[in-house]
């Protein structure tokens, strides 16, 4: 899989013959979150992209409620298909994990693609740095915050953030490369103590898995792309579509072209 | 004296009405720390700045041996007088403070130009951060370290770093602001523990005064323009000058003009 370009990735998952994690595929390209939301919620959900750029940077929106292209992000996509993995919610619950959504689909949707904490750890690790969920072959754990995000409309709720530590120095360096990507959540949020934020044990993420910690090391905190999904999890939509946890949706643009210096 | 130019401080100085510390004068513009050479030891100092540039971000050097201009920073400057104070040297050992080098010049003298923290100082308080030993109206606290330069020829020595207190949220916006000054010492080396680096207690600085530390805050550590001057002691020349703490040298240079970015 590792050798196909983002469009082949797409034709498989169009096809059914990949719906797996996306970790690691296509390497240099941009990974996405996805929330597809009826038209009613989408003006109050560009509103909170807008009010929480760090948890929530907006990539890309469709151009109209029903549109499943995209073209300045991905040649010929049918955001339908091309995901290896989708999640449904109905009434604020999750009802279905399914690889095509074109039997849900309908012509209020708007898809909006948010940016995802992959493209910048490949500059971190291009850099020389040590991510340490990738060594340690783990999920990156995230904790919810005492952070809290500017509500928009029905979306509303606490920052969420992903957690790898780092020696200071090391710290310093990603905070340099991770600054040059405002779109893929940018500058850490905080490091060091953790109750400063609101998280009571490090150890528990809530979301994804626990890493060490080694002598000498802190824990650096980013804006995590989980916090629009608890904020929509907060608004109790009648109906609403994610991607899958892991499950991406692989675009044409190149991580390096969201380097804004 | 800060409403003057550099031009005119410069004036002022070597007519020997001002002789005073330039913290704070001609807003906006650079303050250079000096050193001034033979020029049997100017060579290995270009190196062990070419080296170490972190400590020592050379901003501008002599053109020959025994010019006391530099154009490029200062218009009509005579380095020997324009100066509030300076610093003589003999044997390794401080033999006099003056306010005039004419008497001590020689034609194989090598004039050295150092970047200084006022500059970033400036860019961090205009981003609205808060700067202890500012607010504090004391020296910056300095400290010696177990980080050690590379050496080139006679100059050797640790890197003596200089500390201002933040929350973590303060630091990263520090780290990014800096950043884009990498001739006045860039980002900074570490924060948090002081052990880690060899400070075995904050509230003793090596070099200037100790500010305090508020609950939340981390102490964030920068390169110093104090490490060549150790540098230039440990190598025990027969004659140097550089200028007295605090009395720097005003140049035409603004600092916005140093941003790489």
């Amino acid at each position: 899989m590792q050798h196909l370009s983002p469009l082949q990735i797409r034709q498989q998952c169009r096809s059914g013959s990949f719906s797996g994690n996306t970790s690691g595929l296509a390497p240099g390209f941009v990974q996405a979150n996805m929330a597809i939301l009826p038209k009613a919620y989408a003006a109050d959900f560009l509103q909170f992209c807008h009010f929480n750029p760090k948890p929530c940077p907006l990539l890309g929106m469709a151009t109209a409620p029903g549109a499943f292209d995209m073209p300045a992000l991905a040649a010929e996509l049918d955001i339908r298909t091309d995901l290896p993995k989708y999640r449904i919610f109905q009434q604020g619950q999750l009802s279905a994990e399914v690889s095509d959504v074109r039997s849900y689909w309908r012509d209020d949707l708007v898809t909006f693609l948010i940016g995802c904490s992959f493209s910048f750890e490949e500059a971190l690790l291009a850099d020389g740095l040590e991510i340490r969920n990738i060594t340690e072959q783990v999920n990156v754990p995230m904790y919810r915050t005492n952070l809290s995000c500017t509500p928009a409309g029905v979306f509303h709720g606490g920052m969420v953030v992903s957690m790898r530590p780092m020696t200071p120095a090391n710290a310093i360096r990603a905070i340099q490369i991770c600054s040059r990507f405002p779109q893929v959540h940018g500058a850490p949020v905080h490091f060091g103590n953790p109750e400063a934020i609101g998280i009571s044990d490090i150890s528990r993420p809530d979301f994804g898995d626990a890493v060490s910690i080694k002598p000498g090391e802190v824990p650096v905190f980013w804006a995590c792309g989980v916090t629009p999904q608890v904020a929509i999890a907060n608004a109790k939509l009648d109906f609403c579509i994610t991607h899958s946890p892991g499950h991406m949706l692989l675009t044409d643009l190149k991580n390096s072209q969201l380097s804004v210096f």
